[in-house]
């Protein structure tokens, strides 16, 4: 489908470059020639066959063509890229080409190594924002801002508590993916080695040393929990992005304007009018972080796979495995620049903060006038007066210290310091400092 | 991604080459040269603009590449292509390239476009299957076969009436989809034809005639029940074709071996087992409908587009509608030819009615002793029965007519008939005839 | 589950009444006496059996405590039910209770009737919204406020517009939940009226009439178009109703305050902030229509069920469909409450437009600029008088009038009325005038 | 809704028990005299408060009915919660309660609190299925079965290994889910202790310990990471039954009945077949599974939250989250009874792996016929001796060995060895060893 211009602008084109139909078939070609080392080195290939056959199908101009025309009789794309593996071998090797594998084998184990550096790249991604945070971070510990929740302006926070929060969800989804493993997939035709009894273990565990890939109890044909932890921890990465990309469109808003994208030639530009500027990178992430949503629910719905083999089921994972993996390390590729250059407006957080005439710091006042005219009246009078500075437009500590029942009870320097949002900013210095040190943690 | 050898699979040939970038982009120029025209017929164009524009545009080697890269920082594939559009324009013509238009009204129209001959191929394939289905269902009307509840021997039916669910859920998501409008979008930068009052909508109107598209009681920009009608019955469809495909898989296992795949060159040849016939077809179909359902869920999770333009949430339809289509295409290519080809073996339903030693008939006969001993009784004898069959290997009737309480209490041809479960298929017949009037309504 | 306060706050108080383990229990009931005077009606049941039966059982304190108890062996709560009802007849009945039924068609049949009435309550709480919106609409169809594409200011619409979206939305899906069918089910245990070839059609045809249901063309046990129809449906209205939430809570905003929720005691009050008005409807109507996704997508990855009955895939709808059903419902009833109080704040949108110093308008004075300046400088002195507008707080018009380049070219009520957002509203009041005439249609 | 009837036939019993609405107030009272109990021990609530606190609250008939109805207007539990408790407190301790917290804090909190046993069950159903499957592997890890993918008989595995990678998935599952964290959620207003920078995480560590709960970097109200990866792993478990059920369920269909799930008093009963045993067990696993992945699909489409607080993303969490847990230990009840008592029929396996005539051991035979007579000619040979065993009859070694081009080439002992399916069990022996070393790990 159209893909160049409906589903790649949301996909890594580096992701993208190095996933195409030959390095899939260079993936499995890796799979079958590791096999047959692995088991020549265990007496099961003559000695010598293994390098010969990787002298003459390393340049074998494979035809991906003919492979993708082959899936529809076969299934997979295993079965026509072994009969053309074994056509380009001499007789004499033939029968040591593919031994004891499956093609579920040949695919499971080439996704893996083509997820393998894509797992890579997510993770120096995660890297890259983590380290815009640290300094965004630090820098705003005590930059004050209006917390808003159900998206009504509350109480006052530090920008650099909602800059950790980005930071610990991205970190917390970098270091459950980078748990997951990547299992090689060895079993033959019903998974059981069939004619290997002594070897067959032997040999899987020897392919996974081989390829770089994790080595697994028993092969997984169906038993896909290897598949569920690997796609729910893409999606936690794609929750992590799309939470940074849905606070930053929120705080744009031309009302609020509190952070802006990063500037760049072209960015954000309408076509038809010149004063915007969209925050197109975080459009990119949510339209890529929602399609992954999408492809994680085909896994979760293909946990269960009959018997030894599914019908369909396992064949609905790979497009979605792949493709979700593209569409986070894009999602990533647009957080990472977006945190290393958003702009922040401090003085804009300051103009918001002013928005309800002081009605945000309502709540600390109250506190304040509590010991000295009871609960009660403390909170009709911090109310009344945050209605009368919004609709006077007079500070909010001043038409507080004018009330009548509040004039000369309470030192004015008091109450501006109560009132003060930039003073009462609770734990978030101290937040910022914790979640540094966490994220900091090896 | 490596799509042509994990995604293409499942998707129909013919719609991914009618669906290429280029395609796209040719979509996008026929809603362009439609709007020019449509305006130029309503005064707002200078009379010849439109046909000078078509002139220089169709054959217009636009830069596909160029398209790709400007999405980067526009968000989507109308803005590069609208700036390629008017580079290539004369001065005098360029006010009215894209006059009153924004983005998304070339994209969304350009995406029914593109969706429009998908849907059309679809339909005509669920018809292939329907006029396949008929003539199946006329040919076992009466065809005795073992049903299954829970994947238990049940009681009898015909095999036409499990073809005639087949067609009836295949035909019913026709209609629904064949009812689902694809309507043209026009609406302007936020929707209201600014700078057109009186026009705007006449615009919308004519643009919809002349693309072939259907008339939105207004731009429908934020407002996708369109968009969610129209992938839900897609997904309807592939609900359809997935019951087809696993019924086929499941009559198709080795023990039942009650119907096959159609036989064809290599069709599911295993590369290592030379008796495997493995239902291929089935295994492609359910791969590509349990991706339709991980794409219909991020349509429903994207109904809800903020304000006038969604951030994210629009952005997310594309690849998973066009993917959809797609994959609902490659299956009902699949499902045709399951249909037209279908292997059907009435004595292997003969033979499996016959595993439970006529089990499945203590049904009918005990319903056939009751008035002579009583329900209980009949219950008790009818069970026994069945489990002696079973052991000895004797008929059903037989054992049970030898039963001490039955025997010289009903003829022997009553008992026969009785538990013949070739006259024990109930409303089959007329459920096909009802199937099939219900089919052939136009 | 903690049902009460977790999972009911979002569902319709009514609808849950409704639909109490009795309901259930009285719709199976419903359902068997119906067919017992189908049976009668057809000769199949002795001439006053089913009154008895109906005399016997109307009164009868069925044990729900043990029907839900007799599902865990049985599967469903029909087969204990079923059991309860014989034992409960005198002997010389209890062969026509339940006759030539099967549990799922009892299961499902209930089903559609408890369904019926909260989809009838689901289209009048939609005409509600409706109703609401028209005046609204009407109201409005003048009031300019700010479009915002990727939430980002964009150029001036009606908020009649807005309305209309909603209202479009929400009528959209209300017409095609109205063309839904809830079908009547009756095939006995394999679908094909094991035993009654006659008159099997036409006890389900005389079923349905007697029930108030669809008359299907076959017995749907395992195609479950029907269901994918509804659930969809279902979800649509989801859809409409949270893009209405959305929007409204994103309107709401402190910093925007364009509409409210409509005022009323305690609703919306935080325990510790005075200042605070939480728009809680919209935050039910979100936290509703979320849920409804994701039963729509057990749904989706259910309609494919084995041969003639589900495992698992017929038991994994029923919670997600009356659950989705109830979301729904409860959904709308804030959405009617929303529509029926909304307060709107026009001021607040006049001076939102006025945010960018009349930045918004740059686009329709360059449009003016352009036939005496060319596009070129058009486009410039625009955007260049929108930044000194925004920075010295003068109207833009004015700024714009006394720019070198433009000062004495064009008349300053010219350059005014071109730059008020009021006179720019496109075709608002004629969409709005065709929305309503839409609307209301019968 | 028909809860009863509907949704909990596929819940635990213990867990619905364990958290009714009381429950859930238990929990939120847990929550907030533990918080009286860790500020009075670092001095912000007098000392003996919280003492008195407790002593007035615990035994406080709290009006669950009156929370109900309060979520409407608050938008969640403990708004109305938190009123009840204040005004049962003396007014001295009034400004003692809920100090410092916002209800979210209150409701998270008591979610996990409420979850914390659910895990614990959940793992010790996970354990007994452990249990039980090592003596099944045991016993069986000889036990010659057919392998079957897409379903086709394949090639012959021992039993024991299918058992091993049910209990694998569910060990694997069950680790997946005791790493998942509960953490306490504690952080007021906007989640950075407004009024208590110094205290503020200090007490939330603390009311972590004392609450069983672990510790958080941060509050976490909008950064759902710890959601997402307890709600991914409740699903890991789901697809791990739902595998063992799937399996199962195909063993047990009537043609292969090579498996039964255990005999109950009224197990699995059809109201109108007495022959049929159902695999009501497995229906009911499957049937809650499938609605476990809907609730997780909603996780997924939550883990974005806006700012400090969720607008309905956060509220459309708690019914998911507990429904998910709830059907998870509802499918592991019966997935323990299902292993504990599942009936094996090794005659049955011998059975069918003999249905193909010996076709199935085609694979075995040509490998032993190629070095004696080339590949090609081997290949024919073993395919065309099954086509002729399978008609005949006779065994397929016989056949084999009949052949003319084989006759007197190879030993009929030889031939009957390798066409023994007992004798081609491939590595299960060793797998099942395998497995069970690493299902004893600790």
């Amino acid at each position: 489908m159209s893909a160049a211009l409906l589903q790649h602008p949301f996909m890594s084109p580096d992701g993208l470059a190095a996933t195409q139909a030959e390095a899939l078939v260079e993936a499995m070609l890796a799979f079958e020639l590791a096999l047959a080392e692995v088991q020549e080195a265990r007496g099961a290939v003559p000695e010598g066959a293994s390098q010969r056959m990787r002298e003459l199908l390393a340049p074998h101009p494979f035809d991906v063509g003919g492979i993708a025309a082959g899936i529809a009789s076969g299934g997979n794309a295993a079965i026509p890229f072994v009969k053309q593996g074994r056509a380009a071998l001499p007789d004499a090797l033939k029968r040591y080409w593919h031994q004891g594998a499956t093609s579920q084998d040949v695919v499971d184990s080439a996704l893996m190594l083509l997820l393998k550096p894509r797992f890579a790249a997510i993770d120096a991604l995660l890297a890259r924002c983590r380290t815009a945070a640290i300094p965004l971070m630090q820098q705003h510990a005590a930059t004050p801002m209006v917390g808003r929740t159900l998206m009504q302006q509350a109480l006052p926070l530090a920008f650099g508590v909602k800059v950790a929060h980005w930071a610990l969800g991205l970190e917390q989804a970098r270091r459950r993916l980078a748990a997951v493993e990547l299992p090689v997939q060895f079993g033959g035709a019903v998974g059981v080695h069939s004619g290997w009894a002594d070897q067959g273990l032997e040999f899987m565990d020897g392919l996974a040393e081989r390829l770089g890939l994790a080595v697994p109890v028993l092969p997984w044909h169906t038993e896909r929990q290897p598949i569920h932890a690997l796609a729910t921890a893409l999606d936690a990465v794609a929750g992590a992005a799309e939470k940074l990309a849905l606070d930053v469109a929120l705080l744009t808003q031309t009302e609020l304007g509190e952070v802006a994208e990063p500037a760049g030639e072209g960015m954000g530009e309408s076509s038809s009018m010149p004063h915007k500027r969209n925050p197109v990178r975080c459009a990119l992430i949510r339209g890529a972080t929602r399609q992954v949503h999408g492809h994680a629910t085909v896994i979760l719905n293909a946990a269960a796979q009959p018997l030894e083999r599914g019908l369909g089921e396992w064949h609905a994972e790979w497009a979605p495995l792949v493709d979700a993996a593209l569409l986070v390390e894009g999602a990533l590729e647009q957080a990472a620049i977006l945190l290393e250059g958003l702009e922040v407006h401090p003085e804009a957080m300051v103009r918001n903060l002013a928005a309800t005439g002081g009605g945000i710091m309502a709540e600390p006042a109250s506190k304040l006038l509590t010991p000295v005219l009871g609960q009660e009246a403390a909170k009709r009078i911090s109310a009344e007066a945050a209605e009368a500075a919004r609709e006077s437009g007079r500070p909010y500590a001043e038409v507080l210290g004018a009330h009548p029942e509040v004039a000369g009870r309470l030192e004015p320097e008091t109450l501006a310091q109560a009132t003060d949002p930039a003073l009462y900013l609770g734990s978030s210095q101290r937040q910022v400092q914790r979640a540094i040190a966490w994220l900091e943690e090896t």
